[in-house]
């Protein structure tokens, strides 16, 4: 998809003029995105976006047609849309791969190029972070919830508009969540769809049982049945069980009821047992109905016998603590080489200055140890350097968190595939110890800052309280 | 913007090819889209994203390449296949006009056509509908709160996805928030764009005054200053103040500042203070962070002085009590032209049999009284016959909340601008009781159901009940 160079707020363009009239805009700038705080009031982040973000800036140019609504607004001088008429990104881009666990302030991606390339993408580029991370998030805290059991994402109907809802079926797939309803995205991202049928269904016919015959003619070898339409316990599951045994005479299997309402915790244990008793094992209990991870885990602490959890509208909305947003921002830390940052008075609105560096400590055993940010010019510390600012943890080995990603405005490695994220997010997800994963009351994952970067703000924070 | 026809869930496709492989998916069928609850446990919704489901129908069609890929899928056969290259929209739309205040249990869009053409849209409906109604919701109430001051939404870098954001942006100026950050929404819905500078700005220059002065040379009649990159009280609106006064002796005004950080409600007195002493009462105040009803709200109780809200992540994610969804349903009334219903053992999920009607009664003082659901046999009840099924509630008249929008598959009536929709809101959130408009504990506004209506429903649920 290509995004229009208007997709931005006005305020980009605005600061651009201003830069292109003081004579500031081929300044080198550096700018950091990241975030300050977990989304869901959790202990971690699943970074996803950069894919979409790149092609963002591969292609980012002002059209005619976007030249001459900015004309309109009778803003900007012809000089400055002359100059935005050759426009385009031709920085370098450094950032962790998708499907990397994350934490609160440290920088995700790094952008370096003239002060005007490098602040215009601003609102695209967290536009698009934002929300790929956030729902990366939320689908990996749904899959651990979940406990091993299969996850199906349908939330297309509850998402912000067609886009939003294929934007989040990318974003859970990379977070663990690769089955979908959604068959567009199915289509673009290769993941498998999934999908039976609705209580219309059940209502189009004269009454349930010959909807659920019906059905099971029609898909004999894939028949999943609702069976809440009416009554789950008095009619849908002896019905579903009436259809189960046609089947199986006639040579196939009944794959699995759908719960969409009630008490599901209680009403899958009901229906295992009936199923099983019947000499159905193989038949598998499939929960809906407005469900996230908190409830998930409820159900499973509750005995549940939920084998496919289907989560729409929680995951598609993003909904949580923390109110179903990533609070990513995108600060100057340096600007004509010379480091920048933001003190204001409150203090969780400050920002760490210049470029930097993101190191990770993992132990032998794979386990995440802590995150390091230095300055850029740093070199990677080694295992007694790690110990000395992070306190003795043993054996373990130090590396870049992030790589480089754009040079000159190009990409500088093939895309990935979805699938390729979601392995990465497992693995790592693997090895960020339990008490980091909670989903409330969680630890907090150390994130260290080196002396010299510490140094080097509070020389800044100093001279900014002389001089402001 | 033109949606594939693979937008959907896939269960949309699997019951389409069962009612195919039934013969039943040229059955005369109609749907109801509706809601149980209004969003954010308010008291009303303002209805909004017809055009775009119009559009949607207009348009639909399978491509060869949509063809291709559902073939891959090995769920179809080729008569279906087949059956789905000629597939289009060719029923009948019946819906309120887009920014009518509307509630619970009323049908929305009510869709006649085929079984077959009816029940595949329902996802792109829902997710058209329930994203459109559920922004406009939003931004009328914060329109509400806002008692006059203006709004801006500025909420792009945390919508979901770019057009996650453009809808957003189209739905709240329905609502009532027209004027935007986001450049691209300005342009496609013709609504006033607004922006300054951020941060960086700031940053980008070796001290506050300096960037603001600088600011104002580029801008000397349109310069709002963000003021908290440092501190707001010591340097932030001195600073300001300083540009002001060089500004008027230039022969300039400053436009005003912008508070994003601490007590915005204190820090707004004391802007407003200062600058009114300083002989600049025309400079306005700009509030933002993390805004919605409830905090602007709670600033005007506190004697906020602002003039103009920025509101962001709130708007833009619709974030608020009923977490971020408007829960739209779409469900079988009629089939055969015989009247359907659902009666779930959860009454709470259940709904209303057959093709319906909406009134509305108004006083002669342009208040609403209450909302009356019928058959769409019945005639309009008059003022008698209202008040024997609604209590007496003096003069009034009644009338039809929707009109017939589409008639086979074509729109009836040129689409409405969004300025039309969003005049058509106000005026009729003036005419809603104050009593059903507070943010919480709201009143339920009376949604009457007629004595036919009632009368078919009993008789449906009774059989159902004896023949499930």
């Amino acid at each position: 998809m290509t995004l229009s160079a208007l997709h931005t707020d006005l305020y980009e363009l605005t600061m651009l003029a201003g830069y292109f009239d003081r004579g500031m805009h081929e300044q080198p700038a550096v700018f950091d995105l990241f975030f300050r705080e977990p989304p869901f009031e959790g202990g971690f982040a699943v970074f996803a976006g950069l894919q979409p973000a790149l092609d963002y800036l591969q292609q980012l140019r002002f059209s005619d047609d976007d030249l001459a609504y900015l004309e309109k607004l009778s803003i900007f001088d012809e000089s400055f849309l002359q100059f935005l008429r050759g426009f385009q990104f031709n920085g370098r881009v450094t950032a962790p791969p998708e499907g990397t666990v994350v934490f609160p302030n440290e920088p995700l991606l790094t952008i370096e190029g003239t002060l005007a390339e490098s602040q215009f993408v601003e609102t695209a580029l967290l536009n698009i972070i934002n929300f790929q991370t956030l729902g990366a998030t939320k689908a990996a805290r749904i899959t651990l919830a979940a406990a091993g059991a299969e996850v199906i994402e349908f939330g297309l109907r509850r998402a912000q508009g067609p886009d939003g809802g294929l934007g989040l079926a990318r974003a859970a797939a990379i977070g663990g969540v690769r089955r979908t309803s959604n068959v567009l995205a199915g289509k673009l991202y290769n993941l498998p769809v999934r999908g039976t049928h609705a209580h219309s269904w059940v209502m189009a016919f004269d009454d349930e049982l010959s909807a659920f015959r019906a059905y099971a003619d029609v898909f004999p070898d894939s028949c999943v049945l609702l069976v809440d339409t009416y009554d789950t316990l008095k009619s849908g599951l002896p019905h579903a069980l009436t259809v189960a045994e046609e089947l199986r005479a006639r040579g196939h299997e009944l794959k699995g009821v759908r719960l969409d309402s009630g008490d599901i915790a209680g009403l899958s244990r009901t229906a295992r047992q009936m199923f099983d008793d019947a000499g159905f094992p193989a038949v598998r209990i499939v929960a809906s109905n407005e469900l996230d991870e908190e409830r998930i885990a409820a159900i499973g602490e509750h005995g549940g016998k939920v084998d496919i959890y289907g989560v729409g509208t929680r995951l598609a909305t993003c909904a949580g603590d923390g109110g179903g947003a990533l609070g990513g921002v995108y600060k100057l830390v340096s600007l004509n080489n010379r480091p920048r940052l933001k003190t204001t008075s409150d203090p969780a609105k400050g920002t760490l200055p210049d470029k930097k560096r993101v190191w990770r400590a993992t132990a032998a055993d794979r386990m995440f140890l802590a995150d390091l940010v230095g300055l850029s010019t740093e070199e990677t510390p080694d295992q007694a350097a790690f110990a000395a600012l992070a306190g003795p943890k043993g054996s373990c080995t130090v590396s870049d968190l992030r790589r480089t990603v754009m040079v000159d405005g190009r990409q500088t490695a093939s895309p990935e595939t979805i699938n390729e994220m979601t392995q990465r997010a497992q693995t790592q997800l693997q090895s960020l110890p339990n008490r980091y994963k909670s989903f409330d009351d969680t630890d907090h994952y150390p994130v260290h800052t080196t002396a010299e970067l510490k140094n080097l703000n509070d020389k800044l924070v100093k001279e900014h309280r002389q001089n402001p």
